[in-house]
């Protein structure tokens, strides 16, 4: 059921509001006896604040994570992880505006005619600070992994923005913490740059892909028809607010591939273990990971909540016009990149509990025969 | 859990290997007293049936589905349902070769690396021929919405083979039916057929997009963060053999819009609904459905069972190149069609059952106050 | 999965230890605008709070609730309710003996070994403190259950304390609120007053009899086979700390009779609806309720946590006696009622929305053809 | 959920009614690799089998199970296992009387409440039968435990028939397979038999108990809360069709009980493992298995098919008698020793899986530090 719970393991449900006291994560089903500590968690809450560069809404929050219960004398015990994350900057304001007309390409009409009444402070529940719980429930998950799966890394970065795709011939994965845009290319961060300043300031947005990859990630996570990796990363993905769009290695353009060109070929690798000619599949054969680097993408729609006016209409069934003033972001897929990492984070680690619990230390090994 | 069960209220459980006896779906938490036959689900079987063109494959598979239980005199009982389909056509010859080597782009590796052990007969269970239950199931689902919801549609078509995308100005949905490749557009349909004809020739295989689209789907369906109506149908379309990514509305093509034009604007309708300028949104916002079309665009890659001679490894770490022999299909998105419609009315009618459940026959209604 | 979740569509996920510095639920799948008020969850906290006679435990617990989330100017809003309970009298005091030795009938040993690591303050999660998270949740199905079956009331007593049963020819509703020990039959009551007092004298505790009655429930909630109405009610009270058995009806003791002396004779009421001769079937047959009352009972264990010696053993494998000291209850179940009122209220609210998510409005009526 | 599945981890769905064409289990979940014929779960099924002795009913059905699925040369493939049972010997017959008449007692009128219509031949869904499947699925279950904890026994026994209990001072286990009733107490089997001759040539029925033993369950499985190994258990009992009560350890005795006399004691065993003086937990302490035995029993109640004449009505709301001819137990209860057994052997495979899935190999062992 779980409206609002991913993973089935290790879960994670997710509560609040934008403009209520606080919203978190219950994090069920987190292996005991692993070292957490706020700071741990926070680290990941920071890469994904608001306000850190001209380029996020300008909404102040702390982010300030707090670990209610699940975890004793700096260890977890096996039992629910409360995070809680304080709301402080709902700057009072009108949204009388807001309550009585529904936003173009927001959730406003869809929540008025599925509940009959919203939450209407700052998109409620369907706010993307939802997604801060997310992070920090990703913050407990990349510990657990640590632990289990030490050579597993996790990684985004944005890859397109706007019609601006960056170039792959000149990716540096140490490019993407230097730069607002989480760009693995410098000078396609730069070309962003000016993009974004000249559509904010027309008051208009951007849209985005987000690239998140898992490196050393086992052979044998997933399961068949519906339990799939791929299925559940996909799942993850466009459960994110925005996401219209989610691929796996090739992705859509797989569709253009002849089964020649699109053949990972296999060999053996010096370490005993099988590589591939290319990595089409993204990691993923018949919804089991192979060993290969777990690739997915996502695009994120631009922003919705621009100045420039759009036509729309009142809860009472009048055409009007919105402008929607206050602090957005004007590319929410900037923020969408930790986001993205933290939601990959916890299906992977799920499918390794998942995997343990049918398999147990089983499997095949090539070559042990 | 549910590694291969995929639904919250309406629940479908697959079973069934491409070699072994039989295949099929056990149907849980249908609706009573619904009018069930079995030449009912038989019609969208007969759609999905191997070797009714040359370019699907000619394993010769009546596919006729039982009806074993949860009817009773030809109503549903709200009790499950099981669809048996026998497979009549394993035809019995030599798997040695692929017992022993793992195909490039199948699961083979993957299942072995996971179980230790797999069927190799025809795939076993990572088979498209699983896809037969799925299309059942969604029999079974279609008859349901039809005393639910009478208005909604659900049609599949496919808008890309290879690299040719079909003439979105040129679409006619009467065409789809009749040409082999469930296209909307004439003269695409035409050059598809020499495409892959010349493909199938060489011992290779093509992609393909597939689009299906929901019309007549009642404003509020889904729910918020994971239990999204879009993620629900991002899971479930990934969850078919070989699709590599899955768009809504605009898709990966809206991070390249602006806010401007991404923004669907919002009309009064004569009827008294919303009506929307356009549909980038592809029919849901914040996971919930708006009323406009819900539209899933999926792509499949191409078969992976090529005459193409591919290196590749045996079980026991030797390189080696492989040969596919047998009869695949030359584009196994043509047979995905009716598996996407399948998936949709399935994930279509649990979320209305699972709002009818929460909400009843609550929800807001434009203008209502 | 869900080890710390119970319900299907209106699900509740508990948290918190006894120790930590809050504890709560988070509840999702709740229909949208039903009023909700801190105060209506307060009211049942209230009869739960420890410290109301001499004979519950000491500590003083506030309880007082607040509402995180999902709550928008006094109405659900069907989105995730966060109740959130602050531990205000965590006595400090050292915790190193219980630590290190395992209390006899307690969950010390059986956590030890399963985590291999434990939060021995005040038992961690394995506290009956854990109860006061739901009767919270307790509390928001009330209110949904008064607004969408107004007719049901979910009402429980003791109706045996040690050995001493309570006389069933002297119940009286009203007297239920007015002893210590819910008990409906004030003769009874004042004489195991008498006997706990002489309990707790001695450094002993006691066990119980919990009845709870759901009057008013309308026929057809429940399902087959596994998620029958008593099969749900039955995990749902057996998980309360301390019960050992849960009958329905007449129990244990219905293995006892015979066919003819067990059957539940059916007639037609005045008012249109069956009526039985009897109530052996405690309002469920199949699983599936028949708009008799619904009679669950269950056996508390006497409080583990007594001030006679014991012997045990530590940690280290070495054999000791303990003597736990502290505020218990030396009748954990006295404060179970509540806990089991609310465990009720819960599972028949959850039975309620899956019945309207499959059936609709539908169902059977006798003498409508 | 799961309406009618059970398991979280290793899932069974079931399916099928007492009179259709066949009725079956879909297991989910299964280690791969598990040797697994159809013979291991013959053995079961035929310790359930109608027509063994006078005391049950003289419905002839071979109960032979085909395994159609997740079995590859007699091993267990890690995918879905499909069991069928056909059903042979529906004897053809008028169910007039019982298609208009509700038998007291029965899930006639509750199915017919909830669904508006109902299977009425032989109790279509809520008929025993169906737990011949159940019994099929438990022996799955009990080769996998075979493999992960070879040291696990599980069996069955009757403790009581209507009010005669057996002699816990005269129990032989090896008695339990050579009487009808599974009694461990010959006397008490020689006892039963005159009781029951008599009860059926009255046309009544008697009731029973039945207790169910793990030995050599390892410490460590179950979890807090909700996923409670005992709340599991009760609910896995209580779904059984017929029962009303469900006890652990000493059950519904334990609120007689003092907590001195309750608390097991601990000491060290010379295999270095913990030993209890005693068994009032029945194995499970705080939701968790403490390695003792695992003990529960359940009450079935007298069958409600009885030729005595009884009151009921009919659909359309008259007043009338009915007399349930037919082949049924006099004694359901007997048939329900080896459903209980396989319940169990589910629910402690299911709980073996969680386990390593969370915790692995962890754990903690008294005496390692």
């Amino acid at each position: 059921m779980s409206l609002n719970t991913f993973g089935r393991l290790f879960r994670v449900t997710t509560w609040g509001e934008s403009h209520g006291p606080a919203l978190g994560a219950t994090v069920d089903g987190c292996p005991p006896g692993v070292a957490l500590e706020p700071a741990m968690i926070q680290h990941w809450l920071d890469r994904r604040k608001p306000g850190q560069s001209k380029y996020t809404t300008q909404r102040r929050e702390a982010d300030a994570v707090r670990i209610l219960s699940g975890v004793y004398e700096g260890r977890t015990t096996g039992t629910p992880i409360q995070l809680m994350i304080e709301n402080t900057d709902q700057r009072s304001k009108d949204y009388g505006d807001i309550a009585q007309k529904f936003r173009p390409g927001h959730a406003d009409i869809t929540y008025f005619r599925k509940y009959g009444l919203r939450d209407p402070r700052g998109g409620g529940r369907a706010s993307a600070r939802e997604t801060a719980a997310r992070v920090a429930a990703g913050g407990v998950a990349r510990e657990v992994l640590k632990a289990l799966a030490p050579a597993m890394t996790i990684t985004g970065c944005m890859v397109q923005m706007g019609p601006l795709a960056a170039d792959r011939d000149q990716f540096d994965p140490a490019e993407v913490e230097r730069n607002p845009f989480w760009c693995p290319d410098a000078a396609s961060a730069a070309i962003w740059g000016e993009y974004l300043d000249r559509l904010r300031r027309e008051g208009n947005s951007a849209g985005a892909v987000i690239e998140v990859t898992g490196s050393g990630v086992p052979a044998g996570l997933g399961a068949p028809v519906y339990g799939k990796l791929d299925a559940d990363l996909a799942a993850a993905m466009m459960s994110i607010n925005a996401v219209k769009g989610v691929e796996i290695g090739a992705g859509m353009a797989a569709a253009a591939l002849t089964g020649t060109a699109n053949a990972d070929e296999i060999f053996m690798g010096n370490d005993g273990n099988p590589r591939f000619s290319s990595n089409h599949a993204g990691g993923i054969l018949g919804g089991i990971s192979s060993g290969q680097d777990v690739v997915v993408r996502f695009a994120v729609k631009p922003t919705s909540s621009i100045l420039s006016p759009r036509r729309t209409i009142t809860v009472a069934g009048e055409e009007t016009e919105i402008v929607t003033k206050g602090r957005h972001d004007p590319c929410v897929g900037i923020r969408a990149v930790p986001v993205g990492e933290a939601m990959m984070a916890c299906v992977l680690l799920d499918h390794l509990l998942l995997h343990r619990g049918q398999i147990g230390d089983g499997g095949g090994r090539i070559g042990a025969q």
